[in-house]
């Protein structure tokens, strides 16, 4: 199957590196609306050919999305009005309401894949991209019955071409769990690094004081502004109460320091401490792994 | 020399580790209240032999203590009344404020060394010790003035054999830049662990969804309870103002976003942003590095 890949950054580079390793198409062509982002993919022999969005569109049998939301979210209805009879469309944003919603009516919604590869680094942009980015990792699509089946065997192809494992999900539920599980997580830490900036004049003392985690905890703050801005506006209603928790916790923390109430400061933390075992996958009370 | 460390885990661990590579001891000698640590430093052949801690101080020229700094604020005094007249105390402590007070007044102030190296990983105890741990990092020395040339030359025979390089502050200004820079990040990924825990009780859909970020922005969620609780409490004013600094951020972040204002939002993860550069040790104005 011919496949065009709408976005050429660290997304979509790196779906070209894999799906070209997979051997899953007879050709791959690029669209990318920056031209420095075309010379890019084109010098790192990302795909075989770039083409201008239309004409890249009436000739594939597969198109994937892997621009910022917003774009997404605005392009596609149109998107699915250019494409030809039997081709399927899958994105890889990062919010799945706003994008599901948008195309909720659109006559050819079964040839789209609502989906969400959970991936990426703090990069961005084709020279970021690289093979095996997904793997091992989580691929949700929602509103799985909205899509035709031979979308989702499309689909099926390109994800395991990833090495993802897919799980499904409404779009709400997808939203509120990446909301604190994902986006959270970035405003926590775009958050620490300015509050970093605002009070360390002399950058000179942060690099040479980052030795002991603030780099690992604030590398999330290095990310696109431009990918990021329209995800958090776009899931504004979920990442809003994850970071109204989060700031009751910081707070309720903050009372017990300024009382001095090392006991509860303690309970906080080793409570927290169950992290280790959820992410190192161990058993319920091994808690004692020192593998980094 | 002969080397007494006090405190096998993470930090004395490593230490002995890289003194044996360096050569730089005679003797390497250590001291833990945990028969556990004990046994495991042992099978680990981390130092060459475990003495009781009176024994091992009165044999010692230089004695590291690498122990939890509420331990270390209680010890010092009465480690200072026991070492030989010749020996010399370094202590590897997060907080410098505190312990400097303790033994101000101290007849053998001169013998003690006020260091914080700063390197570290979230995990702890003897077998998360490995060589190479504080190469390349910053080492903070405080109040230099107060202690003997000779101490201050033996500090250096050290940490060059850790590969440190050595900057020197008021013990106050050390607690004011590990706040930002330190235990902020701690207290930020500590509280993020805790809030996803809060909320996702399914702790599979965690393990799941954590490909994105998550993982990297919470692993100092795994620290060591035992150890930063004293830490917090001990810099419990500085790390208070950097909390509400980075709370009010949080909120008006919080507020932009309710807003919908994506222009502003846009605007404040432009300017964190700038950590990159910083931390990537990049020119001013370069921004644009997709490295790791």
């Amino acid at each position: 199957m011919k496949v065009t890949i709408v976005g050429l950054g660290l997304i979509g580079g790196s779906m070209a590196l894999d799906i070209r390793k997979a051997g899953i198409a007879t050709e791959l062509i690029g669209v990318d609306i920056h031209s420095k982002h075309i010379q890019e993919a084109q010098s790192l022999g990302l795909v075989d050919r770039v083409l201008p969005e239309d004409k890249a569109l009436n000739i594939a049998d597969l198109v994937i999305l892997a621009i910022p939301v917003n774009t997404l979210g605005a392009l596609l209805p149109s998107i699915l009005d250019t494409i030809r009879d039997n081709a399927v469309v899958i994105d890889a944003g990062s919010t799945k309401g706003h994008i599901c919603r948008v195309v909720s009516g659109h006559p050819r919604r079964s040839q789209f894949v609502a989906a969400h590869p959970l991936a990426g680094t703090e990069n961005s942009g084709p020279t970021a991209a690289f093979a095996g980015l997904f793997a091992g990792k989580t691929n949700i699509i929602c509103e799985r019955e909205r899509s035709s089946e031979h979308a989702l065997a499309v689909a099926d192809k390109l994800f395991n071409a990833l090495g993802m494992k897919t799980t499904y999900m409404e779009p709400d539920e997808h939203d509120r769990h990446v909301a604190y599980v994902s986006h959270l997580s970035h405003v926590s830490a775009f958050l620490l690094g300015h509050t970093v900036l605002d009070i360390e004049k002399d950058e000179k003392q942060i690099f040479d004081l980052a030795g002991s985690g603030f780099a690992s905890t604030v590398r999330l703050a290095k990310s696109s502004p431009d990918m990021w801005a329209p995800i958090f506006e776009q899931n504004m209603e979920y990442l809003s109460q994850a970071l109204m928790e989060y700031i009751m916790h910081l707070q309720r923390f903050h009372y017990h320091l300024m009382k001095k109430d090392t006991k509860e400061i303690h309970k906080i933390m080793s409570k927290a401490n169950d992290i280790r075992r959820i992410l190192d996958g161990l058993a319920p009370g091994n808690k004692t792994s020192n593998n980094q």
